[in-house]
């Protein structure tokens, strides 16, 4: 695909050995200049020491310089070692680069309690050779990803590269999402940060694959300011965007997923309400199989939205599916065969107004299929 | 089976053809004398009007009668109508037996959206035939369930007998779980009422198939006193482990569950913890889906655990997966075939010690298959 990255940035990848495919697996991405930084990591409590040490250097407020990700090796629960295996990526990659230690990030995705063969992260990090293109890079972050996941846009001359990966499986662990923005904008640090928390929430954190949070998740975007300032109330609308594209491609792209579902709630009482039941009905595992059986089965999305926790009143709430109204108060009489129809679709949109006050959210999710079942039961062990 | 009543209890049921396949699907329970009660139900938004007739009778405060069950219609979604019907079903029951209307409470369970047709609980109440036997009870209020779900008890002369519907699927809607226990036992209407939410917290509440909450669901004791009182200390704890042993038979015949899992928490800093840790591991979509394909995959179980809120430190967890020890503050040898193999039963424990204080807790689910991707999905429409 040929994805330049912004002014200031280079990126790239080596096959280091980790991942059992042999596919590349150790991969950088550089920024010449130094580089404000906003920052979303797990909650989860057994989170990795990357996401340990991500947090420090945050919580520091220092520039950063530089991502280094092995993908195939979560290096979590891997007890003491793997925090200083964790820092002795960072430290082989800041040698590389000649840059502060303090400026590199580390990030890793893969199997969860086996240590990290950190002499192959040795080996291999010389070997990357760095380019001003996007694409080694999003294809060495996949785990079991089916497709790299590169969006872009521009502000006013100003360029913004994100690549993600998403929801796939090595054996025997779990998925786990990671995103990566890099911009030639120049953004005060504390601009970024202010924005980015509310972009992740409205847009990464609105994905739901199966449920489950991995111990490695996070999302960064970089500013180096190689192109100079552009109007904030532009650009972050297009950084927005990005993150945007991203997390839908990362639901496409779901474990087992034969299509993508969008979640639209309207008439929320507050933003939170309208978010919440909108990754309430994406995460419901009886919706999901109804998408994936093309089954217009309103009755799901209406007790999933109940045990969302957002306020409404059954008698004055709405649901479309694919533009048809199934359910205005009570069941409406609709074409069950035609909804069927409309519902096999690569991409299904759900809408719910709540008839609450005006607050709206969206989510996105993917059907659960028996592929899912099998790519983490059957096909492990 | 056969499983007799506790003393004064009769029970019943009748074809009134709600079901669609024409089995029983209208039942009856009722007590010669007032019993005091307690009850729990649903707190999914969407709450059907059985739900809401059900609060409002237990906050009045009064006795209980009798109950009458549908299966094959949840009554719910069904817009102002369905309030009028679910009332109507209390009055014919009411009616026939000679007791106040706000002595008999309704549950519904079935599908959603759809009117209750409730002229044919007017013409199949009547039918029903009473006796001292729970079966033809326990047989009616099922949906999908493969078996029905009977327990009891004796407690120094007094009975308990409890019988409970889980969790299948009539097209279009989603499982819905009932549970009725009935005793004989003389109680303080507020000391059930006390014990008894207890009790379900720690039963029911720790119960996931597939962490969808239905709009129906709910969980009864009735104690008729016809036998006299007994001590409260020896009969509560015989209480929940009628409770406990339906809760687990509900999770068993989880929708296209094979083998149940019960995920016990040790060491947590609170109770809450506990049981919040337990029911997130046995709930989440990629732990279920190793225990189908019996691969060891302790790093899933670490994974939940910190998406559970409980605090731990992962340095200090433990985890045993049917008695093996997977990993102790980092991964432990173990012999992985041994470990599947001793997973491939009908019954699988998942021990977890936090390390952090006291606490315990319980739950039960089943493992995530195919079978349950295609019940839900491709057996409808």
């Amino acid at each position: 695909m040929a994805v330049r990255l912004p002014r200031g940035f280079r990126a790239g990848a080596t096959r280091a050995g980790i991942k059992p495919s042999g596919k590349p697996d150790l991969a950088l991405l550089v920024s010449g200049l130094p580089a404000s930084w906003a920052y979303v990591a797990t909650q989860n409590r057994a989170a990795a020491p990357s996401i340990h040490r991500g947090r420090a250097l945050y919580a520091q407020g220092g520039a950063l310089r530089a991502v280094v990700v092995n993908a195939g090796n979560a290096n979590c629960a891997t007890g003491e070692r793997g925090f200083l295996d964790d820092r002795r990526m960072a430290e082989v990659a800041a040698l590389r680069l000649g840059v502060p230690v303090e400026e590199v990030l580390t990030a890793s995705t893969g199997v969860i309690g086996v240590p990290l063969p950190v002499e192959k992260v040795e080996t291999g990090l010389p070997q990357i050779e760095l380019t001003p293109y996007a694409d080694a890079f999003a294809e060495a972050i996949l785990t079991t990803d089916l497709v790299p996941k590169v969006a872009e846009a521009e502000v006013e001359g100003a360029r913004i590269v994100g690549i993600a990966k998403g929801s796939g499986m090595i054996h025997p662990n779990m998925a786990t999402m990671l995103a990566f923005v890099v911009t030639d904008a120049a953004l005060p640090q504390e601009a970024l940060r202010e924005a980015w928390r509310g972009i992740v929430d409205r847009t990464f954190n609105q994905v739901t694959v199966d449920g489950d949070t991995s111990t490695n998740d996070l999302a960064l975007v970089m500013a180096n300011g190689a192109y100079g300032a552009v109007p904030l109330e532009a650009f972050f609308p297009a950084l927005e965007a990005v993150a945007r594209e991203l997390a839908r491609k990362i639901a496409r792209d779901g474990e087992g997923a034969t299509k993508l579902m969008t979640v639209r709630v309207v008439g929320a009482g507050t933003e939170e309400e309208a978010r919440r039941a909108a990754r309430t009905i994406a995460g419901s595992a009886l919706w999901k199989s109804a998408l994936y059986g093309n089954d217009p089965n309103w009755g799901r999305i209406l007790a999933a939205l109940g045990n969302s926790g957002a306020r409404f009143d059954p008698l004055r709430v709405r649901i479309q599916v694919q533009g048809i109204p199934l359910y205005a108060g009570g069941a409406l009489p609709f074409d069950r065969e035609r909804a069927s129809q409309a519902m096999r679709a690569e991409e299904v949109e759900v809408w719910v107004d709540l008839g609450e006050g005006p607050w709206e959210g969206v989510a996105w999710g993917c059907d659960l299929t028996e592929g899912y079942v099998r790519i983490n039961a059957l096909y492990t062990t």
